[in-house]
């Protein structure tokens, strides 16, 4: 039976990047060797890095002062990296919290300096996306999670400031278009419509770097890995790969325009049928909702069981919602095929 | 042409590591889904990590007192973790500094409080182990690195102090037995042999934890992963999956005893030519060798070309040297047969 990965991440690739990943753990390029078991100082996999950057470039359009870097430590580490690389000694950063995610990125900030939460979403449970505040004017950044998994919303369309951007994008880039110019950082883990968990993709404006009068640590001082062109030290060499088949997967399909159509359509099939559906109702606002993340409880939780019952046989994995929200949320990063919505829209409808 | 993977790091690893990883990279344990595109809070997931802490444990036969961890962030992010969690403020820590590793600790020690280098082969470009050096009584620890693998130097015995023993054992781990006793902290990252790039295993007494007085970042807490079972945000799953898969292959091999016997061997074999070959002359002082990476030069530097001929014609791959040292250096970490070191000798003994 094929199996429909709603899986909230790490989640679905597509499936010639796994056959891809495969092949290079046996034989790298026809080397003779893994992929793993080569140096990274090696032709081929210096190739491998500057190709994955190269493309990030490429497929977001990105304007020339930006740096692309491959790191690790996820978004968690990010959430300290940014406010040591960007919020200067004595100033002020701007945070908006829209759940889970944000509050990580708040909890770290506070750490490094003063962090103004300009907007919260907390006491609707997270159900929207905080609109109409405003941003202090000497605010180093204002600090954004464009989509959030755990509750399904996200940006329509992104947020504006007076101020630099900085943006966790973790869960929805690449998945639609948007224009880098007001950012001086985007951040995003992989393993949700990148690759595989395992690497962390910066996107960083160079000129906004060494301006916080801190010394840092070397992990954490982006102009460090800038400067050494995302190799500082021994890279994440499978995540990397997996990652530049799945940017090449991305534009085969044609690019990220492409991508936000496709889904847009699935999107739009699943919360017609949470809407016309009575035994269903939507968490987020509507105007708010995520088109990677559609979060959603049963009308009367007793149906629970026979609702779980009939999604798991139609070869649906990875229903289930977090505990924050509860019920059920279906992911839908790049990967996921319109049938697959469709296979649970059919599940739903004939419930 | 089977191909003798003499790589400093990453490094030649076990075929059925290579194979195995692959495999689930197409589908894993049967689930009709890759490793890499399901939830790291999968039980099938959660299972990985739980064996693979436990093997580290029964592998290195680790008293109770210490917990596993596999993070992200190489050694260079345990150099500024190791010293956040471990050197209270205000307190002091004793490092040696046995070369470029060395000294990339001892740079973010200094970013976190007094650091002391009580030892250091530095005038003699790294050719040997200090020894008799002194530790301050009131050093929180002595931290060192056990295998020099651009130096080709090695603790032959392990260190002794008063004071605890923090080390860096990125390069020979699992190569040789060791007492665990002395340790708060040992780290290393997987990429020789332990695993592919992108996790590092930290072996951490818990007991000596929460003593800086210090207030930490999430990710450099490494109390919070402790208090999460190493899945305090989504793990590096490829690295720990392939890591998994060779510390099983070492137990098959007989466990870390011998491994040890193996790599005695592969090393006496191959200083044996390099003394009793005219033609080569060993850079470390012979106490001091490593069995990981042997560094060694040309008598004569005009004989380079054809010597690297012949080596490359015999399938020898990865034997230059760091240029730190130049010359060559033969890295044979555990996966590395000793078939592959006779190739070498016999290249060696015949040129």
């Amino acid at each position: 039976m094929h199996i429909h990965n709603f899986s909230a991440g790490p989640c679905i690739l597509p499936q010639q990047v796994l056959r891809g990943a495969a092949d290079a753990v046996l034989d790298f390029n026809g080397m003779g060797l893994s992929l793993i078991e080569i140096s990274h100082r090696t032709a081929e996999f210096e190739g491998v890095m500057e190709e994955a950057r190269g493309l990030v470039r490429e497929l977001l359009a990105l304007p020339d002062r930006f740096e692309v870097l491959f790191l690790q430590g996820g978004a968690t580490l990010g959430f300290y990296t940014v406010p040591m690389n960007f919020l200067p000694d004595g100033g002020k950063a701007a945070y908006v919290d829209t759940g889970t995610w944000a509050a990580g990125a708040i909890k770290e900030a506070r750490l490094v300096g003063t962090t103004e939460v300009v907007a919260s979403s907390a006491a609707s449970n997270h159900n929207h996306i905080p609109k109409g505040f405003s941003v202090p004017q000497d605010a180093a950044y204002l600090h954004v999670t464009t989509n959030n998994t755990i509750f399904g919303t996200q940006y329509h369309p992104y947020p504006t400031a007076d101020v630099p951007l900085i943006a966790d994008m973790s869960s929805d880039i690449f998945s639609r278009t948007f224009d880098p110019e007001p950012y001086s950082c985007i951040y995003a883990g992989a393993q949700k419509n990148m690759g595989p968990a395992g690497t962390v993709l910066y996107i960083v404006d160079r000129e906004a770097l060494g301006k916080t009068g801190r010394k840092l640590p070397t992990y954490l001082d982006l102009s460090q890995h800038i400067a050494k062109d995302s190799m500082l030290n021994t890279p994440p060499v499978f995540a990397v790969y997996a990652t530049l088949l799945t940017l090449r997967w991305m534009r085969e399909q044609g690019g990220v325009t492409a991508l936000e159509a496709r889904n847009r359509a699935k999107a739009e099939l699943l919360y017609a049928e949470i809407d016309r559906n009575p035994r269903f109702q939507g968490h987020a606002v509507p105007e708010d909702r995520s088109w990677m993340n559609a979060t959603f409880t049963l009308t009367e939780a007793s149906d629970a069981p026979a609702f779980d019952h009939a999604w798991t046989e139609a070869g649906i994995s990875g229903l289930t919602g977090h505990r924050s929200v509860g019920g059920y949320r279906a992911s839908m990063y790049n990967a996921l095929p319109l049938e697959s919505v469709q296979a649970l829209v059919d599940v739903m409808a004939t419930f």
